[in-house]
């Protein structure tokens, strides 16, 4: 038993793990894999509306937004976006919170003017900037709910005129948003929703269809939503697994209920960062995301025999990014609370050997 | 037991079910899920390297060929191929063969101008159009070497003075192809290779760079290599399946092993399709896939009937693609000789009960 702390891919309930490996041998008790499946089948056409009801059910998607699977993950979506909303004579807000924004930014340029409204680059992104103005006549605005790399988390949406377009592949499915205020949101899968390689997209059916350009069957949003996430062959097991994730989830109680799981799990491990001698947390404290805990030793020597400490008990993927350095505790959803207090215990026992 | 005969999601070898589905459980004895671990820890870049090499080795690459795994099937390469290698003032030449041909020449007329120089779609595609030429200004020329939905199969590249781009999706890795006869080729994962949701290509180096447009970052092959299939998160569990499945094609000796079998499936099955007076096949003797074999029956009256007849043997997937109707047999890599038997056997005695 390993206590995964990765930052995605990451960990999925053991129950998952245990219904995905049964079904990769018979799957429904069909004498199939899932691997073998057609994904024309009755059997496999339940799996995506499953996976579509639970996405709408679980986030209370209203009427007028469509939901679909596609490849490529959040980074073909930095693409998606622009050309499926954005002519290229209209320019659209970024709000520039990390470098998966900066990336988001730097592909939509290709399709029309970008406007950086705010950026915390100067602050290596310890911090969500929230003094800023988004111009009425921007086709959107688009900010990322969570930045993995540095730890800070959106915990208010901005109010905005314009349609607001939110990367929320690291925290979707872990506390309660409300859709209608979005006019478009996805989410690489490999957090909170399954396995790498798949994305969810929800996104309001009239701001599409309204760009100049033609859009490349694969890239237009109107051709997958039509195709009801079938356009072509899709991801079948990362569907289904996803799916297994989300009952998971909905048999937890939904999201109400992990909203609080998640509170409680980041509640503790601040209390022992800003408890404890040893550390510090990187952020703002009022910034500071639930999903990723990123941390560093007040004496930074003490860093690698902490890590090796962590490691040698079998806590795993703590490692920090590069570009912040220290430690970065990933807790999605799947992450038990038991794993977090021993987190935290291991931190009081390396302080007390260290005194 | 289920004689899986279907077209894709298709078959796999039993044993990399199993490899797998133990996988989903415990990869590598790391205590992990394959589908919790991180794309950047040694233990997948290893199945990332592996899996490139498979590739190389198993279809003889040659030098100055790049191999990547990306995502969005086939379907994707139909829009990446033209933005890749074709500038907006150029033409590409492309060979009409099918649906899928005919879907590459209508994404590829987004970026450039698109000569087909000939089509065999006025005879419902029964055959492989031999006599055209290919102006020797093309960027290149775009062939799909199996179709799937009417069972042709081109027996012999053309030879062309401009690169050759093939869509293999349905026959790599099951015959002998010179790489080096190509320009670039590509292949949704999940007929030969692995399960849906990676896509390979196999591209000639010194083909990239030279177009004027700007490319998104995950729509650039040269983003991609530069990135070794993992310039964002790649599918990893896809990915891994495929690394287990071209272990097995390895393990059985390789594509001068498989060619032999596979051709042995064919010819036995072909044989009693000719010579049962109750079924035809639909295309061009000359031009018979190996991989999806078509055929009617005399009396369309029988036809459900031998559905019917066949699935109450467990023989699956047998259904023709509705464009040909009848039956199409599909005969992967992984299904095994025994399965043809089957079938074979099934037609005999079906004939036999209706004589």
């Amino acid at each position: 038993m390993k206590y995964n702390f990765g930052a995605g891919p990451c960990i999925l309930p053991q129950e998952v793990f245990k219904q995905a490996s049964q079904a990769v041998l018979n799957f429904n008790d069909t004498g199939l894999s899932i691997l073998e499946i057609s994904h024309r089948t009755p059997e496999f056409e339940a799996v995506v509306d499953e996976s579509v009801r639970l996405v709408k059910e679980l986030l209370g998607v209203p009427e007028g937004y469509s939901v679909v699977f596609l490849q490529g993950g959040a980074s073909l979506q930095f693409s998606m976006v622009p050309m499926n909303l954005l002519n290229s004579d209209q320019a659209a807000a970024y709000l520039d919170t990390g470098v998966w924004a900066n990336k988001a930014v730097k592909e939509a340029k290709l399709f029309g003017n970008v406007n950086v409204v705010a950026s915390s680059k100067a602050e290596n992104y310890t911090y969500i900037p929230k003094d800023y103005e988004v111009p009425a006549d921007a086709a959107y605005f688009h900010v990322t709910s969570n930045n993995t790399i540095y730890g800070t988390e959106l915990h208010k949406f901005p109010e905005t005129a314009v349609p607001l377009v939110c990367d929320m592949s690291s925290d979707i499915f872990s506390r309660p948003v409300n859709v209608a205020d979005f006019g478009l949101i996805y989410a690489g899968a490999q957090k909170n929703i399954g396995p790498a390689g798949v994305t969810v997209v929800i996104v309001k059916d009239e701001l599409l269809g309204k760009v100049d350009r033609k859009l490349p069957s694969m890239l237009d949003y109107q051709v997958q939503i039509e195709g009801g996430s079938m356009y072509n062959t899709p991801p079948v097991f990362s569907i289904y697994v996803s799916m297994l994730n989300l009952r998971w989830l909905k048999s937890k109680g939904g999201i109400a209920e992990i909203d609080k799981e998640n509170a409680a799990k980041a509640r503790a491990l601040y209390e022992e960062i800003d408890r404890n001698p040893l550390f510090k947390g990187t952020c703002k404290v009022e910034d500071r995301s639930r999903m990723n805990i990123c941390f560093v030793m007040e004496n930074p020597e003490f860093e690698k025999p902490f890590l090796k400490f962590t490691e040698d008990l079998d806590i795993i993927g703590l490692k920090g990014h590069r570009s912040v350095g220290g430690f970065r505790a990933s807790m999605y959803n799947a992450l038990p609370i038991t794993s977090v207090h021993r987190l935290i215990e291991a931190m009081q026992d390396f302080a007390e050997k260290n005194k």
